[in-house]
């Protein structure tokens, strides 16, 4: 039952491993890191495929200025909620 | 970076294998079940947390009754779907 998975955990990681460095965020450690990943997807409509069917499609529709946007605006709040409460 | 996961996808999973076998669908092969599975999960906020972290208070938000009557709509909505318009 795990053929299936969410294609928008590539597309926020591939954004957030690109904008990291420069992300105003209060701590750049790994554990603040992967609260903002996986507070960005919460935010975030999930895009669940068969992992044999409609990845490619998925993954294109993805790639548009507009998604990117959407999921970079997803990224920059949730860098200042866990600035703002950090874990540690 | 795969440190993070949807929490929702253990109790989708968890519901729909207990219904698979009452569910109103015209097919039961694994394709269509794996159709359910996701379009389920696309229907439902996902729950994403660290792999060490929140876990277990994830899942215990996931039993209560409101919280598995609307994973069952989300079943019983997307299983609809896939007999309409099955994959194969």
């Amino acid at each position: 039952m795990n053929a299936v998975h969410n294609v928008m955990e590539a597309a926020v990681k591939d954004l957030l491993d690109k904008q990291w460095e420069n992300l105003l965020i209060s701590c750049h450690c790994e554990t603040c890191r992967l609260d903002v990943y996986a507070l960005s997807l919460n935010r975030l409509k999930p895009h669940y495929v068969r992992a044999q069917s409609g990845n490619m499609y998925a993954k294109a529709n993805l790639m548009t200025t507009q998604a990117r946007a959407t999921i970079l605006t997803a990224i920059t709040e949730s860098a200042k909620v866990v600035s703002a409460y950090p874990h540690h």
